[in-house]
């Protein structure tokens, strides 16, 4: 059995990304519940997330959503989080909240409207130059309601002309990442809804276009570690949206759903030559706060990730092999519930300690008392949520 | 084969309930668009549905929903709807909109909030004494978000006491509906998730508690028209919240995600005693209109239970009995489905001309002029929606 | 924390029934793959089932399939079951195999044919009275393939009266456990698809029919835990028929699929009051070993039962009390998790040790020699499966 | 609105291969119901198909299955069918029935395996050059039952391997279709479980590879005919295996379970240049008839096939397409719907009629006395199912 030990070193590469808008409120369509110490501006969000880092080592950079961390200053902004440690990842296109894209933004048939979308990720890029970020994240909410609403074959043909305006903007060292989502907001066909369209898209666009995997875009039943797997494999896997479900996308905390799925994710991700700094898989989190306060939520979240990733990294895989050759099911098995079962959490304690890290960030993020403080000085102003 | 005109006096039985809220803006939790014309208060949505019951007669009812459309004066309200030949129906509680429900209402662990829920349903039977209105339509957002959020076993026990205190004070002739929805806005467990704990607290509260039955509010896969006949037959069917789904709870216009699926539950609506003023049985819409316009949205809606409707009656169940006794399987499904494949609009088209209403009610709307009309005149004030 | 020591009593309460028909052949539809030593009479399934066992304590009791167990004599099988160490259990009737039941066994629209499956089932029970059984079990098959096909609202009264002559055949120690199930192989619509179905008809029956819970019969995202509380709740949990599944009725080895499901499950069942002999709540493996070894594959199976019981009874619930009325989600939700986390295995395998059993069941029944031992003595005959 | 003569030129291109297997017994895991009349040889199978295509017109051609089919000289089976007026079409591989093949065949870990599967399918294309049949159909029961049972990322490049072994061997005008399934007969992961593991396969075979959609192979809620879109927009749906469902791989009579899906596919389908002789795509049915008779239920199969597509023709696009354009969403919609809801079995009857097809397909083989005939010849010998 491997130790814990035995993997220190390969932990330290686990960085994952934390998204700005997970410290404002969210909610659901029937109320979004609002939460006090909620940041007002970015420079709050990133103050929020810097706590995460500094409690975690384990969320470097925080991902910004274009426009609702808009600010008249992007360098300056990339000083103010490096200044808390904190790098500024990847930049999400929003195209879902103009009036303009009720029927659809890259996919619209109206081409002043694909026109006006393709605009806003030019524009994203252009931030991207100023923050020294990556990747340009695009999620579309395009899709109709009804059969017969749009023209669903037309629309794809739509999408690849727009997708390849905006590729083309790219730096040298930029890249595109297209999301897939099984359904939400469009309840009839959604435009991406697959890995496989949006694999395709990718294809076809060239080698900086890559998918993004968001754990809760796909239909009941699917396993998702057999698409990171195979996008792994074909080259193709550019970052994950980590959150989990019960029911449809339910953006709960990572793991907290399924813990037995996320290792599985995590070993197919360390498999697949998807874990670490050069991997080119960024590991985000997307998710919302709906009822819990929501620092302690992502702590609770990126250690969710460590310790799932600690665990896949504990598989015998030699022995995994052997096992598999033989066509002996339940060994196999056991051999990977094995690591599963392993209580990784005092290792980790003594890891984050070793590394000047509390051994418990969640009780350390209780005693630091940042989260009365925030409480206290965040009086008035607008509270950030999904719509600032 | 039965013929239309056979069915045509048993189809002006039918009375559909529209809701209120309908006529007001919705969305998803990503955005809400606006539209022209939106009623701004109550009286101006049961303007807009004395509009749609006007070209269809089939929707001589509209649904309330508190607070949304609370009033000074309810017994002026119904006055006013009177006049403009509508009635008004089933009375919505709202349980979910409150900071103080965030963890729960009826199920929630602190006795004040639970008693706050109970008042709450207690001023809606007020209302409905004053509206005249038959039912109280309970449905809960009530459930958790993670494992061990809450207490699922005492929050059942919860839940029965405070729906007896309401009981008790149901007048003679009213009823309680209890609606109960697989999931959303709880995402790990809502408190009433299925037909049969709907049902067991109804049969523990007594006879004045009936199940409402949601069309979108469902597994992937589920038999409703089994559910229907089920609860029909045990005596505990209330009333129907129609609507479609491809997804989740998508709440589009019923029927037009599976028409198939719209005649197959209107049949065992009518095979089991469902249909007709008698029958004890409330049809109402529970739809949002996110992307069409609303009006004529409703107009669609109620036309389409009334052509599955008549599918429904046209069925030769005598032919059909015979070729089940037979065991003719393909005998059987080609009676049945003989029934749904049948044209029914140009016979309704004579129907609704025969009693002096337009054949073809969208088109009547089109031409009403009304659209432009109520574009024109409600402007400024607040759109009436979710929150208001 | 709660420690595995002051659960080591508790933990005595655990008796699992084994199904007599996982230690013979079973498959799908596209293939049943043929083992080395599976057994061709049912007292080798028992001899096999003794060895489960003996080597876990877990075990003692054998549930028996009429006709696939059936014998001539069942007080001799019973006498030489104890000889084992080993009881008779549950009786599971079979009306799905005979050409008869082609439309249905207990709901068939032809008295005679019900008539048919009654007597089976009064069969069933004079075979409890000489094996000792305590539970009827069925499971019916009945259902439709296409819309139309059969009267699903008369098949629930045929339903019921069958039952009830069932019933009232039960001794007085006797009960009847209804199984519901999703679908198949009925793929329209199931007579007995829910727990909300089985419910009622074992209310109208009486006490002694109560509700059988096998959890691979459930929709997509279906809240089995909310069920078993539902039920307890109800004091109608009559047993379980335990294994797991990702997509359908896919019977895996209880607890594969999802771990945190069964831990969430036993949860519920100790916080019921389901859990120990006298709690009259059965729990029995239902389970197909299509592609792993049989014996060792129960032996993980009432393990993976015993690892998920032992964490459930160290969930903190007083703390987890506190947590949930102070609204703390990450609070309730970390104290759960961590009982589950924990892992439970070494202080398990001290456990056994102190009871006279192999620390590691799975590495014993390895070394015992007992698979190379029936593989060679288990010549000719006919290997048992699903139809013999 | 498009007139039903209008298109009776096109529907002339209606043509749909018959599965030999659907004329032999079928089943589910818990009982395969034999029925009389059930044929015993391939020749008989053909003659089955040939009653169907002669009372229809609509199915030229039978897909056989190897081994199932197998016969020793191809040549003759093929001018036997000929002599009936039937073709030999798609010739369907099968690596799912033999022991060897428990742990996958194209992907198995063992070489030895994965050659001997590839050297059945090599085998099933000489097979092709005898009967002149133009498709190669490949669908793996390929997968596992537990995590960590085998190693999917491993499997994949197997596949590939072994997926280039067969495509080299094609003839010029041959081709591989590649069928992707969701889940069954493996648990856990399907090798190719969805349509974009058969597109990146077959991208990287090259030309020849195309991708074959079983309408019965998806996740629910799965929206199927924008995958029929984007594997014509891409230039890579080789062929459709129709069946409908509501739960798992139901395989029930195509259109029985969800018309409309039927009509939304086949709009796609015509819409794509999917329909006709020279499209390159070939309609299939793969169906199950466990209850129903089985000729019949192939009439009643391909008549359903017909209905749709003649639905789908109807469809008034250029009126569609400007509603689409205004942003109409109901109108839109109902322009779908309209042609949706037209009755063409009176058209269709006339149609056939005046093609010298009885108008009543269905009751004209009632008439025919060829059940009651087969039903006394075919007596003795073993009836065809899916092992022989």
């Amino acid at each position: 059995m491997t130790t814990l030990s035995s993997i220190a070193a390969r932990l330290e590469g686990l960085a994952i990304e934390v998204p700005s808008w997970a410290y404002g409120n969210s909610g659901t369509r029937f109320k979004v519940f609002a939460t006090a110490g909620t940041p007002r501006t970015v420079e709050e969000k990133i103050a929020d997330a810097a706590k995460v880092h500094e409690l975690t080592g384990l969320a470097p950079a925080v991902a910004l959503h274009i426009p609702w961390d808009k600010v008249d200053d992007f360098g300056r902004l990339k000083e103010h989080a490096a200044g808390l440690g904190i790098a500024l990842g990847t930049v999400n296109s929003n195209t879902f909240q103009d009036d303009d894209y009720k029927f659809g933004s890259l996919t619209h048939s109206d081409p002043a409207v694909r026109r006006k979308a393709v605009d806003h990720m030019l524009e994203c890029i252009d931030i991207m130059d100023q923050t020294g970020s990556r990747d340009l994240k695009i999620w579309l909410a395009d899709g109709t309601n009804y059969p017969g609403q749009g023209n669903m074959r037309a629309r794809q043909d739509w999408l690849q002309e727009s997708l390849r305006q905006v590729y083309d903007r790219l730096g040298d060292h930029q890249r595109m990442v297209l999301e897939y989502k099984f359904f939400e907001p469009a309840f009839y066909h959604t435009d991406v809804p697959d890995w496989g369209t949006s694999y395709a898209h990718c294809l076809e666009l060239g080698e900086k276009a890559m998918v993004c995997l968001d754990t809760g875009h796909h239909a009941p039943g699917t396993n998702i570690e057999f698409i990171v797997a195979q996008l792994l494999r074909l080259g193709k896997l550019g970052s994950f949206d980590f959150n989990s479900r019960f029911y449809a996308d339910d953006d709960l905390i990572v793991g907290s759903a399924d813990p037995f799925q996320l290792f599985r994710i995590m070993f197919e991700v360390v498999r697949g030559g998807g874990f670490g700094p050069d991997s080119g898989v960024a590991l985000m989190l997307d998710q919302c706060h709906n009822l819990e306060e929501k620092i302690p939520g992502q702590i609770r979240s990126v250690l969710n990730v460590q310790e799932m990733t600690a665990r896949a990294l504990l598989v015998d895989t030699e022995a995994l092999d052997t096992a598999q050759q033989a066509g002996d099911v339940l060994a196999a098995n056991g051999i990977f519930m094995d690591a599963f079962y392993t209580d990784v959490r005092p290792g980790l304690a003594e890891w984050r300690e070793s590394r000047g890290l509390p051994a418990d960030p969640m009780a350390a993020y209780r005693a630091s008392g940042y989260q009365e403080k925030i409480n206290t000085e965040r009086q008035g102003g607008q509270q950030a949520g999904w719509g600032a």
